[in-house]
């Protein structure tokens, strides 16, 4: 029986010829991930584990970006723990604010995952290198500090849905709408343990940071991971952003899935998550009045350069509605830095919007833009959780970054056709 | 018996030919400021008084920015809270993030306060508006509600510390070292309930941000107010940004001082202070081997636009050191969005600092730049007091926003002279 694209990935880094959905197996890891909240949980389970050094220095990653730069004392306390242990270790890939980014846009970046690759993430949204052609996943924080002692990590080998794209999506269509448009085909817990294979012509048409925002929100779908095969586009990232050597695994065509959907992407518009699940969604024409309070442009998902420029475009000579709370976050300094030279960031402030160092903040309801009771917000992140952007009795909406800037000058959710 | 320029406008806003030193007098408000931390208590007290208007919707200014963009669900219901009212009140200087920045650097920028203005606002920096000529002072959230009812404030009429500022600083002394030196000298109760009243000819080698800095930290050596007499500079701002009248009050030839003390500019060297007092200060030379693991560049005291200039001047081409985190807030958005165009945000990111939206941020140990325990702050800030930015056990030093910058690419409390 054939393989799929994360099956045969997983079989090579178990160092076996062939593996089949259920199987229970352990690969070796390319890449150990973690954070200023979960890194700190790993690490004393590490200690506990009593190995007096990390597998490899190069292959783990740290990235104080949820609570940073430092809110609280409490949080200080953590950055400088997992600080302390990096320096201690050699981990060479630990990354300071003003160096650094939101991890999941930061690690692509700065060249540390390529196709073929095993990655671990003490972060549930580590499923976003599968635009790559990784298999990337989120564990928890033991099997993070395991990973870090030992370089592997078990895994039950995931069944698959298989997505094909077919046909373009429209100028307002973005990964972030096709990526809800399917939780909310599927539901949130619609790919639960399997692997969303995301395949078919209509790829193409899809930049890489539309790739990485639908892999990013494959665990709302409750996905094990997202992957896409790396193509041309995917080899020229990787070129322009790695040394490493990749390696571009296919399904067999004989590969068994559970389901198979075609997905018609020119039939696609722009979709809004309401309130409180990520696949309670609306398409544009169909959301109604919703007033706003606060529009967050930014985060693992939507927090790209590509994100940047949609925004700007719809926000060049625009005010930010009287009511309305914009701000942006720029995932990565980089990112921050080409949209700085690109005049994106000088468009978002003659237009009224605050904008960020990079951070998780508001997302996960850290800091820099939470909530009061009643509250509502419009947001590019991936949750919309009750109370995930501060009080329980705010509400949270999940749209494109084009959705987003539009509704930031009207007060409302609108469409971008509207503004522009 | 003559009067100073504070006595003269305190007569003028209680309508009396002339006031002494320890007269309880009642004056007419021209501004009445409030911001996130101290208006809510003030709003409440307002509520208690029983009336059911401001004395004037123009004057009265609420900002906020001490833990904006909102840092957690309290400080979200505290801007609710203000915003409401502002808005039930009529209130038009109510200034949502993505307009606005730290009060004390907003307020003249939006030209709401001119010389002979008098000015009280729930903190303790108010005393940055003597820098245009004005009274202004800080007030508790009590006189704050009653100045939004009334229009008025009791007052009793301080005495006086004349400083008689000649010569011209050299190239790399700011107006912070100067206030610095003064505080180093003077103590920080050496002005207790007086006023500092800024003149002489070396007054004219001070831009109007060197004198906001030096009004700024009046309080920090315990003065009721700090105020320069306008001149030409000081005319230009007012016109540039303010369609208020302005009215010029200078001090009598026979006004009474406590203290008159001159300064020679020329002879001052950078200066910083070591924790835990503002006036525990050295010259840059005889401040020996200190790491520093955080620089903050920003806040009320030193987020102008001239120190975004100087920071980036010594920043160019530079890079931070690793083991520093280098935080940049400019202090309004007109300032970021100045800094931006000028290229000074580019410089800071290419140097590897992060560059946050205005806030107060870590100043008060609100958010944004907390430090760990034992952690080193090099910060251009107005207050090192133990635990002020952080930990107990963490410490913060003052200086220059130049020598600030110096001190991030060297990793140590340096001199510009070093890296330029």
């Amino acid at each position: 029986m054939g393989m799929t694209m994360t099956q045969k990935i997983l079989a090579d880094h178990a160092g076996l010829e062939s593996v089949k959905a259920g199987d229970l197996i352990k690969v070796k890891l390319d890449l150990v991930l973690g954070n200023d909240i979960t890194a700190p949980v790993a690490i004393k389970e590490f200690k506990n584990i009593g190995v007096s050094k990390v597998f490899d220095k190069k292959k783990i990653a740290i990235v104080p970006d949820h609570f940073t730069p430092n809110k609280d004392i409490k949080s200080a306390e953590q950055v400088k723990f997992i600080r302390e242990f990096s320096r201690e270790m050699g981990i060479e890939n630990f990354f300071e604010i003003g160096q650094m980014g939101i991890e999941h846009a930061l690690i692509p970046e700065k060249g540390l995952v390529v196709a073929g690759d095993v990655v671990i993430g003490a972060d549930s949204h580590t499923c976003t290198y599968g635009a790559l052609g990784a298999f990337s996943t989120g564990i928890g924080s033991t099997d993070m500090a395991a990973g870090m002692a030992t370089g592997e990590a078990w895994f039950k080998v995931p069944d698959a849905i298989k997505f094909v794209f077919i046909g373009k999506p429209s100028k307002w269509v973005s990964g972030k709408d096709i990526i809800l448009h399917i939780i909310g085909m599927i539901g949130v817990d619609g790919a639960l343990y399997q692997s969303m294979e995301f395949t078919g012509d209509g790829v193409k048409h899809l930049s890489i940071d539309d790739r990485f925002t639908i892999a990013n929100m494959a665990i709302e779908a409750g996905g094990k991971n997202g992957i896409f095969e790396a193509d041309e586009k995917t080899i020229d990232y990787m070129k322009e952003h790695s040394s490493k050597e990749y390696r571009i695994f296919k399904a067999d065509e004989d590969a068994e899935y559970r389901r198979v959907i075609q997905i018609d992407l020119s039939t696609l518009k722009p979709v809004v998550a309401f309130p409180h699940l990520p696949d309670n969604i609306r398409t544009i024409d169909e959301v109604g009045d919703v007033a706003i309070d606060q529009v967050v442009i930014g985060s693992c998902t939507n927090g790209r350069i590509e994100d940047m420029r949609i925004a700007a475009e719809v926000l060049k000579e625009k005010k930010v509605h009287e009511r309305v709370r914009l701000i942006v976050f720029p995932a990565t300094q980089k990112i921050y830095l080409q949209a700085l030279r690109e005049g994106l960031l000088e468009i978002f402030v003659e237009a009224g919007g605050a904008v960020s160092t990079p951070t998780c903040g508001p997302c996960l309801g850290g800091h820099m833009g939470i909530l009061a009771k009643g509250e509502r917000a419009l947001s590019t992140t991936n949750r919309n959780f009750v109370g995930r952007m501060g009080h329980p009795e705010s509400e949270v909406y999940l749209s494109s970054p084009a959705v987003a800037a539009a509704s930031a000058i009207t007060g409302r959710i609108s469409s971008p056709e509207e503004v522009v």
